[in-house]
């Protein structure tokens, strides 16, 4: 929110709203360290908005004259919205270099495991032959895809927002649109159409294109829980986690919290949703449920892709075993033939490659 | 499920799987009104597929010779997706018809109303003045936005699901490529990197995008609510619903409509992404969940925009009392001006222009 | 629908608002064949309410001095809602006769297999030894919990709604409450202390507890998953599906439409809570929503039901193979005691025979 | 989960597990100042369970001899169980204390405007005349209603987890069941009839109670939302929220944020119900999945009840304005009998009265 208040600044001092000087004091005190955070947010509980305890506290930071310029043009939800954008930026930035590991992994497995006859399992039973490296190359091209996806949101649906009260800009005078192309400028974010102050598609957006990276993250988590099973044995995490009573475990701790973290995101996902339908020209409730909604959301987003990324690490992948359970299947009459394994494999691996060059589906 | 039949037969004539007189055979088969359909439900609730009891019947429908060839190569999830996709495609393209009559006349009230003064309301409170124009546009710019999302993931994201049992296309021999590509060719649908079976983004993509504009059309029904409420009245539906007891009221029975079909839409789009996780080759439950959540989103979706279209189809907006709201309140002192509201309605209306020219965000 | 306008007509007639041969008349015309269903649907999609439509073919349906007579003093809510607990009533009664065969199954196993032992399972990892009789004893326990608690709301919370149209029952005059009571006595549905035309806790607790079991019942249906996996191979169910292209398979396919069912059901759950806060004396769409909500949860339960009982129905128990796999265990070094594991089988099964007699949690 | 520690120790020495002064020991070390959190963090993160850092600094404060006395029997997930209930139990009893203000707000208005006509308002159009009195009423059954529910749950179903590592007690030897029963009545929770790994019902249940509950409260949020919109101006609340730029306003941020908190709910309990099917005797990631939720939704019942009480604080009723509204209604040709409305009052302050005398539904 700091950060919105000096580009705010120094983005209507461009436009001619307030002095440059002033700007620069405003700037000067956007540091968090000098904030009560405490009383900002018993301010957002008596207020219902954080911003105006903020606002309070900015301008009992900076020299008297320069007090009426602080927090121009903007109304409360202006400030929160493109922190908000600002925030997600960051957290996901942050998640889809965990879930680039994960990508990078999968694709190493599919490299080393092109050829490496595993079953197929379909409700658990065995059904057919296929191999490790297509099965790693199906999640690598999902993951692919949902990165894809969350960049796309980022780079094209974050946008600053900056409407005044009523998003008229009616404060601004006529230099309203450049001011808000200034506050873009300043904090790399998107110029918007018009203001979007009950009209939350692109929080919604944020939401959904995060999720459906969480889910194929957990795919993965849960294939590897599977694979570790007893049983079944073909993998097993590097980093097990620790029993408290049952010393000879090999528990695929990792994997557990990334499915942990990957079950509490679609409700969340659908509370975004639901959020949607804003009343008029402000939310009664559903804004403000925006704030721990996507705070949550995006801390489980990192915390997912960090646990899968964690779980494929070193992961060792038992070729003796999966043998085993092929000959078991062969054996007992079922076609060894891959099909088109191995291309799909290739496949895969194209678009990971052309993916990490820039382009995007 | 028969369309895919149809076009597995006749894709797999092409690549050299099936004589072509056998295709033509299988795909005249493919008619549902030759179809029981009670007993194909009766074998999905035994079998935990549709399509065993279906290729059953459709075997049954052609010479004993061409019996061999019907559903080559396929897997029973491969039909069952590969329809889910057909059927999304045909029921997201009658929602977006409604959803741009939406747009249509959001543009047409933003076009008549650009100058007419309304009050602003931030949590129902009267805020500060804006233009019945301005507020218009910015859920045009929202539908718009939303739609585009729509048909962005059923141009780039809607397709083919084809690979055998374990997703290896063994069956094909070396046909499984070019026969995945001939079945997409004949349904007009993309042609995926690899099979798709337990990574279900694309589903998700579909179930999230839809529910985005669920949100965006939701919310211009709700203000319609709000702008029609008794003591408001500065909006009234042309077609109000009756009422069984209180004969002088004027329910807006579409717009409510529009908001209960949307009401239960976040709750399946979660049920979507909660199912993506799943299992190794095939899912032992989640991917069976999605073919009611879809049919009841598909639905859902459609009921939103058709009631969302007849809420606004004639409304009548009531320029007299808006224009009393706003002298209150600006006798009341608060100013007039309504900054870039003009400025806002003629850039909503541009992107919409452009949009309707193809143009996509 | 029907079955409240005849307990309407009949009620009112005993408190004096219409003469009994009226009442019998209307109650002799609410006879499903006579109507006409598909109008009743396009009367609601126009009124947002099938009651209009309904009570105007009712009305044609006696003779014209009657006509006066149909529908009184309710509102069309008062219709739906009551409607709607005759509704839940008949489905959850027939969703707690599955419920309660799953849990006669796992009762019969808990005793049979009381001594039986098996591995214990903790993150799919072998852990410790128990019996496979208290790993039933778990399950009936969590069963017939479950079953009480929608017994319970069932008996206590299902009441009827009558209000007319703002909750005053004004035109019932000083009949209200005793013409309330008698259409609760007709319906044997419970009275309640006000009309809950917006107060929805009636509706959500009814979801809450359906969902509840539905939890219950699915982790029995995934427990029978994991243990017919092809590695683990300690059960198999009686009646497996049907594959279309890998006939060595033995599918649980009731297992896996359990868990299809199950999973649809939160999302329901949350859709119908979401639906709580409704807007004054009656909802702009959040009631709307329930009926269809509601329908859906309805048959999901029963759909979980069925198939878990089916899943257990006749399930073969490899004791060899659990034997097997608990020898491995012990001798890798892990102690063989099972602890209370008797006890609790005892426990668990006195329980279900008390409330088999009538007692509840 | 030092309580627990403590109750597991003390109850042990009770019966015989462990010497008595090593429980006291035990005892006096589990105080939480004495402890490590952020090594407790990451020891979840790498564990996927706190429990196992928690006891190695558990057994780091206590003397040599009385180390392998710590921790007895218990598997991490006992401990964490029973503190969850320990942790819901708290957080819902303070909830639960301003639900009950709730209350007694609305019994105090329902007595004060008992025959104070309002118009009632259905889909937001005047409908018919009712009381003030009587909307209080309806809305204080149901808070009443949803607060024993909570009640009932709390009382009834928090029970002590205690199983050991597959749910066997079997480290206990013959003294288990006589263990639970001391740590039960040493933490004053329900004794299980058999441990509950991996049968969630009774956190299902709390979350669907306290969802209830938030449901009903968010419901008469809404409503003064509703209530004090400018057109409409009948009630305003005592402590409204700042504008950061329109001073005018009168923000009914208490209300607001209500139903922000409770908007985030239901999400929350489709997440505690999706995670119900845990797997054999430990869950692969549902079970750990509901910590955050569980913490989530205890903080948002507790916010959503605190601010509701705030929001009927010294309501502010506008009679005249009540009036004025029906006169309209009225002179419109409306009847202005209320009906029953009176007896409503009388019954819910009845059901209010005996409900506080420790009866419950």
């Amino acid at each position: 929110m700091l950060d919105v208040e000096a580009a705010l600044a120094v983005g209507g001092a461009r436009v001619g709203l307030l002095p440059e000087p002033a700007a620069m004091s405003i700037a000067a005190a956007c540091r968090s360290e000098l904030y009560d955070v405490a009383a900002i947010a018993r301010g957002s509980a008596s207020d219902a908005t954080p911003v105006i305890e903020l606002v309070r506290q900015l301008r009992a930071l900076v020299a008297p004259e320069v007090q009426p310029h602080v927090h121009p043009v903007a109304t409360s939800q202006d400030i929160v919205d493109t922190a908000t954008m600002l925030v997600a930026r960051r957290a996901l930035d942050a998640a889809l270099g965990d879930a680039r590991a994960v990508a990078s992994a999968l694709a190493s497995l599919a490299v080393e495991h092109r050829d490496t006859l595993q079953v197929g399992r379909t409700l658990l039973q065995h059904g057919a032959v296929t191999t490790f490296g297509a099965v790693c190359a199906s999640r690598l091209v999902a993951v692919d895809d949902a990165v894809a996806g969350v960049a796309r949101v980022l780079r094209d649906r974050c946008a600053v927002q900056l409407g005044g009260s009523v998003g008229t800009l009616a404060a601004a005078g006529d230099s309203g649109p450049a001011l808000v192309a200034e506050v873009a400028r300043e904090l790399r974010l998107a110029i918007p159409v018009v203001p979007w102050h009950t009209e939350r598609g692109r929080v919604a957006e944020l939401a959904a294109a995060a999720g459906i990276l969480v889910g194929e993250l957990a795919a993965v988590a849960q294939d590897i829980v599977l694979l570790s099973a007893s049983e079944v044995g073909e993998v097993a995490v590097a980093h097990p986690g620790s029993s408290s009573v049952m010393g000879h475990k090999r528990n695929p701790a990792s994997a557990v919290l990334a499915i942990a973290c990957a079950h509490r995101v679609p409700g969340l996902v659908a509370t975004a949703l639901a959020g949607m339908p804003q009343e008029l020209q402000r939310a009664t409730g559903r804004w403000q449920a925006e704030w721990g909604t996507l705070t949550d959301l995006l801390r489980l987003v990192g915390g997912t892709a960090r646990h899968t990324a964690a779980t494929l690490d070193g992961l060792h992948v038992d070729r003796v075993r999966m043998r085993a359970h092929v000959d078991d299947l062969v054996s007992a009459g079922v076609d060894s033939s891959v099909g088109s394994a191995a291309l799909f494999v290739d496949r895969a691996l194209q678009q990971h490659a052309d993916q990490d060059l820039g382009g995007s589906r």
